[in-house]
């Protein structure tokens, strides 16, 4: 039986750890469009020239992607209809033959030698790291050159994909790393029913209060009592400038309810009630980690 | 009658925005040591090889810059004793003789240029944009290649010092665009008198609650009610991750009201009381927009 198969923007290329991330999330029916920037990602969904996008949020080390807080605002018609926390492991991969002691240049995502210092400066100290557009890539790179004393710190499936080899696993300072990928669709598309599945909601608050003086003592306490009083958890606050208004801030929240759960409409009510002026981001099942 | 300099450590060089905040913080006493990155400045402070440091902390169009947080977190015995806003007005700057319509290459630091992408799609649509390290350093480039097809975005104070012409004034997306900048000074050479004009407070909040569950509903709003209760308004809240507990946040407030100040006593007595884990991270007089 032929399987449906759906097509889903990324930002990188193939053996990247967005691939990852939405591969694992689509299964078979994962049909990949590898674009350039997060904004394209965002676009594609929004144009409905794909299924879905899934685009990186957050890494539990390094903290959030604000340019993709900024595009889940400034984009029409996307929704989050989902989330996966991926565990991101880097490895040290080389050319086949290729020893740690003979490196001279490392090639990576500038996030991803971020997370690796420690490991450079310990084993490499005098090997010179160079930014890359992507882990993935950097991999492809060590490939074409084909240079002994080059290597890339990438995902270790980069290794056989390219015909390389992993020359040290675990290179990153602290293993407790972990990237919170968002699945976007098109909001027209979405159903009641994967709605009424849902068991986490994203908030964007524009403004705490119809008060004039918004940094009036207790404003952003007043906007989270709506959420206490209906017991829903806050899982994570963002704050991200508002263009135009200096010092003035969006915010960005996760709730622990999915919007259609009478605490969350509660919680939304009271929001009302307040002065707020907000709207849903998505609602969603909570992500499993992979 | 001469005047006691003080040294004071800044990223960047001679001409950048860090030069001009500082230069207009500290007057005629101000002495300063370029250095590299964000770190060099914690460090030199902390060291106490200078009197001060200056850093930029986030603009009001691009948000926070993350890794001053966590430096902020991370260095021992720094506190926060000041902060000035900076408006900041970009200009294309290049060769004396060069004309807009002839630049094919603008260099300057990705943030400049990431502000005037309105400007470079209209008017220099076949220009190459080149990340420079800052915008000060693009200027003193276009002066070394001497080429009039080459510009910079750079504050416009840089085009004289360089002998350099001014191409367009004004050429940030939106006008609205301050930078604050934190003065840094080694905790052990603080003064009550000082601490006495303070009226605004910066503290980084560890743990909200001792109770197990940090996730559970209200929380954060527990927290903040130790401000609201007090009277005590909030300008800023910030959250960056724990480093080791994925989805784990550190929140760092800045209150509007020094820490001497008895209301904002009584909002740390209470941040106690609720079983929060938090530390100042300074206190100042809120800053001028310069």
């Amino acid at each position: 039986m032929a399987i449906e198969t759906l097509s889903v923007a990324i930002q990188g290329q193939e053996g990247s750890y967005h691939d990852q991330a939405a591969g694992h999330y689509f299964g078979e029916a994962y049909d990949p469009r590898f674009l350039e920037t997060f904004a394209d990602v965002f676009e594609a969904v929004s144009d409905g020239r794909v299924n879905y996008g899934m685009s990186a949020v957050e890494n539990s080390l390094v903290g959030s992607i604000a340019p993709v807080y900024d595009l889940l605002r400034a984009t029409g018609g996307v929704s989050i209809m989902g989330e996966v926390f991926l565990g991101i492991h880097h490895s040290l991969i080389g050319m086949p033959g290729a020893r740690i002691e003979d490196i001279r240049d490392v090639h990576s995502h500038p996030v991803a030698l971020a997370q690796c210092t420690d490991f450079l400066k310990r084993e490499l100290p005098h090997a010179v790291a160079h930014n890359a557009a992507d882990t993935a890539g950097s991999a492809s790179y060590v490939r074409e050159r084909g240079d002994l004393t080059t290597a890339a710190i990438a995902g270790a499936n980069n290794a056989e994909r390219n015909g390389l080899q992993v020359l040290r696993e675990g290179v990153e300072n602290n293993p407790e790393n972990y990237t919170r990928f968002l699945v976007l669709g098109k909001t027209e598309n979405d159903s009641p029913e994967r709605r009424s599945q849902a068991d986490k909601t994203s908030l964007l608050v524009e403004r705490l209060t119809d008060d004039a003086d918004e940094l009036a003592p207790g404003t952003l306490h007043t906007a989270l009592g709506c959420f206490a009083v209906a017991r829903v958890g806050l899982t994570k606050i963002e704050s991200r400038p508002v263009q135009g208004r200096p010092w003035r801030y969006n915010f960005y929240l996760d709730c622990a309810a999915g919007a259609e759960n009478p605490k969350m409409q509660l919680a939304m009510r009271a929001l009302d009630s307040v002065g707020a002026v907000w709207r849903e981001l998505g609602t969603y099942k909570s992500g499993e980690t992979i």
